[in-house]
C-alpha cells in the first residue's frame, strides 16, 4: 500500500497511483484527525469522496503516530493521552474515539487501536502492554460491533487486530492465539520493523503466520526493503505499506531490479538511458537520468513526481511478480531470481 | 506561454500540459545556461528531447534575468558579463553567444538579446540603451544567419527581435521602425509591463502593434494579470509569458472568471464544491475547495499541482475564447462580457 499520509501519496496525484495499477492506498488517522479533522472527512462523504480515490483504502489506528510523532504521550488502561505535533494541542484517543474517527474516515480496512511497542523494549513492558493492547482490541471489537461493522456512509468496514509481543516468541505466540479469538476479517504484525535485528523480525513474522487462517490477510506493518517484503511473503505475509518508496524517491534515490541508486550523482548529469533500461513505468518511458537529476539538482517538483512513480511501480510490480509467482506455484524458483538479480550472488547463501 | 523555467513547468508534468491544451511553453536561457548547462541539452538533442516536449518551445535571451536575478552585471557594448545567483561564477552574454545557446537548446522560437530596461527609466539612458539593443539585433541576425537560421538538430527557428524604448513614444516609434528593417519573423514588446502605469503600456503596445505587419506574431513579454491580455489583444498582441498564473497557483491563489480566490483561506475548509463551478479543468472536474485547501494548508505537493491545472487551464481557456471571438468577428462583444464578468460592472466604464 502506498502510503497517503495526509490523504495523499506525497508528490502523485490520484490519476497516477491508478495509472500504477495501487488498488489499495493507507491513510493515517492520527494525521487525518489533527488537519484537516475527521469531522470535515466525514461530511465530505469520507475519505474516499474527499480525495476523489474509488479503490480500496487502510487507515491505521493512530498508535504508531502518538508514540512516534505526538509528545507528552501518558498511556494509562482508558486511552493514549497527548499532545499534536502541529500545535501542541491535547487529545484523547481511546480504542472507542479510534474506532468512531476510523468509522467517519470511512476506509474498506480499518486498524484497531494498539500500542506499538519500540525496539528494544524490556519483557516486563512487553508483556504489560501487549495484553493491554489485546484489552483495546476488545473493546474495539465491541465499538465496531456497536457502529454496525459499517462506515458513516453506511459501507462495510474491515477490522483488523494488530499483534504486539515486540521479540518474545512466547508472548506472540499466546497474543496471537488470543487475537485470533476475535474472529476478525485480517491480522497485522505490530511491533515489528522498528530496528530490531532481522531474524527476530522473522520470528514474529512466523509466530503469525503460522496461525492465521489460510484465507485471512495477514499484514506487515511498516515493513520497507524490497528484500524484507519479499522475504516476508516468503513466510507467509499479505500486505505491506511502507513510506520507504516515497520518501527516498523524494530524496533522489530510487529502487530498480538491480538495488538503489541515488538519482542526485552528478555521475548522471549526461546520463540520457532511462532510470532502469528493463522498466515499463513513465517515469522510465519517457524521461531520462540526465533529466530527472536535473530536476533534482534544482528542487523541481516534477523530479520528486518522476522518482516516485518510478520507485512506486518497482515496488508495486514486485508485489505483483510475487503474486503470480505464487499462483503459478513457482514463488520459491521466483525468490532464488529476485535475489540474485537483486542482492547479488553473496546473498543466496544467507536464505539458502 | 506556460513558464517552463528549468525544462518544467513548475508543479506540472508535461502529460498534464498536453491535457491542458498547452501548444507552446517558455524556457529561459539564463537558467538553463546555470543549470543543467546548453552543453548537457545539446548532447541530449535539444531542449524538446531533453524534456520530452514534442510541442512548440520558446527561449528567451536572458537580457531580463541578468539584470534582474544575476550580480554585479556590466554592460558594454560587447554584451553582459554577470555573476550566477546560484555559485557567484562570472559569464559574458553577447548576442552571438546567446544565438549560439539558443541554437543548441533548439526552441522553435527564439528571442533576440536585448537589455530589458527597469521603470522608471530616464531618457538618455532609454535611447543609449534601445539604440545599443538594436545594435545587439544586429548581430543577433548575422549569427542566427550564419547558423543558417537553424537548431544544432537542424530544425528552422524563428528569431524574434525585442523592442525597448522604456516609457518614450517617440523612442519605441523609432526603435519599431528600425527592429522591423530586419524583417524578422515575429516581434516582442520588451521594457513594458515592469511597474509603469497602465496607460503607458498601451502606449507601448500600440507603438509596436499598429506597425509590425498584420500577420506576424507580436508577443508582450511579461505580461500576467488576466484583464491585461485580455486588453492587450485587444490593442494587437497575439502571444504572452508570465509566472503569474504559475506562480500564484503555489502561493494558493487561483484566477477564476469571477476574479481570484486565496484558496488558502479558512472559510474553504467545509466547502466541497469545485473552485470554480463552471470550470471544466481537471481539478474542478475530480476536487473540492476543501481538498485544495486541505492540501495547501499541509504543504502537499499535489495542492500546487492542482491549483497549477487550474490557473493554466483559466489562462489557456481565457486565450482560446479570444482566439475564437476574433476569428468569428465578435471579440468586441466578447471583451464587454469578459470584463463585466472578471472585474465587474464599475470596470467596464474604464475602456468605454
Amino acid at each position: 500500500m502506498p502510503v497517503g499520509t495526509q490523504a495523499t501519496v506525497k508528490a502523485l496525484g490520484q490519476q497516477d497511483l491508478k495509472d500504477l495499477g495501487a488498488r489499495i492506498i493507507l491513510g493515517n488517522t492520527y494525521h487525518l484527525y489533527l488537519r484537516p479533522g475527521t469531522d470535515t472527512i466525514a461530511e465530505a462523504g469520507g475519505l474516499h469522496r474527499f480525495m476523489s480515490w474509488d479503490r480500496a483504502m487502510l487507515t491505521d489506528s493512530g498508535g504508531f503516530q502518538v508514540r512516534s510523532l505526538a509528545s507528552l504521550n501518558e498511556i494509562t488502561e482508558e486511552g493514549v493521552l497527548f499532545q499534536s505535533h502541529v500545535d501542541g494541542s491535547r487529545h484523547l484517543f481511546t480504542p472507542e474515539e479510534v474506532m468512531r474517527l476510523e468509522h467517519k474516515l470511512g476506509a474498506d480496512i480499518i486498524m484497531a487501536f494498539d500500542e506499538c511497542t519500540p525496539y528494544p523494549c524490556d519483557r516486563a513492558y512487553a508483556q504489560e502492554s501487549g495484553e493491554r493492547t489485546l484489552r483495546w482490541a476488545e473493546r474495539c471489537v465491541k465499538a465496531y460491533d456497536a457502529l454496525g461493522r459499517k462506515s458513516e456512509t453506511g459501507e462495510f468496514q474491515a477490522l483488523f487486530g494488530v499483534i504486539q509481543g515486540s521479540t518474545y516468541l512466547e508472548l506472540r505466540d499466546r497474543f496471537t492465539e488470543e487475537m485470533l479469538a476475535f474472529d476478525l476479517p485480517g491480522y497485522a504484525v505490530g511491533g515489528a520493523c522498528v530496528g530490531e535485528p532481522k531474524a527476530m523480525t522473522w520470528e514474529a513474522v512466523e509466530s503469525i503466520t503460522s496461525r492465521v487462517p489460510r484465507d485471512t490477510p495477514r499484514y506487515l506493518m511498516g515493513c520497507g526493503p524490497p528484500e524484507d517484503l519479499a522475504g516476508a511473503v516468503c513466510r507467509g505475509i499479505d500486505m505491506f505499506d511502507c513510506v520507504m518508496p516515497t520518501r527516498n524517491a523524494r530524496n533522489g534515490t530510487v529502487f530498480t531490479r538491480q538495488g538503489k541508486m541515488s538519482m542526485r550523482n552528478a555521475k548522471y548529469a549526461k546520463d540520457f538511458s532511462p532510470i532502469d533500461h528493463d522498466c515499463s513505468c513513465y517515469t522510465c518511458q519517457n524521461y531520462s537520468r540526465a533529466y530527472v537529476r536535473h530536476l533534482l539538482h534544482v528542487n523541481e517538483i516534477l523530479g520528486y513526481r518522476l522518482t516516485t512513480i518510478h520507485s512506486l511501480h518497482f515496488y508495486l510490480e514486485l508485489m505483483r511478480e510475487m503474486r503470480n509467482a505464487i499462483l503459478a506455484q513457482r514463488f520459491g524458483a521466483w525468490y532464488e531470481t529476485f535475489q540474485h538479480r537483486y542482492l547479488g550472488e553473496a546473498a543466496v547463501s544467507v536464505t539458502s
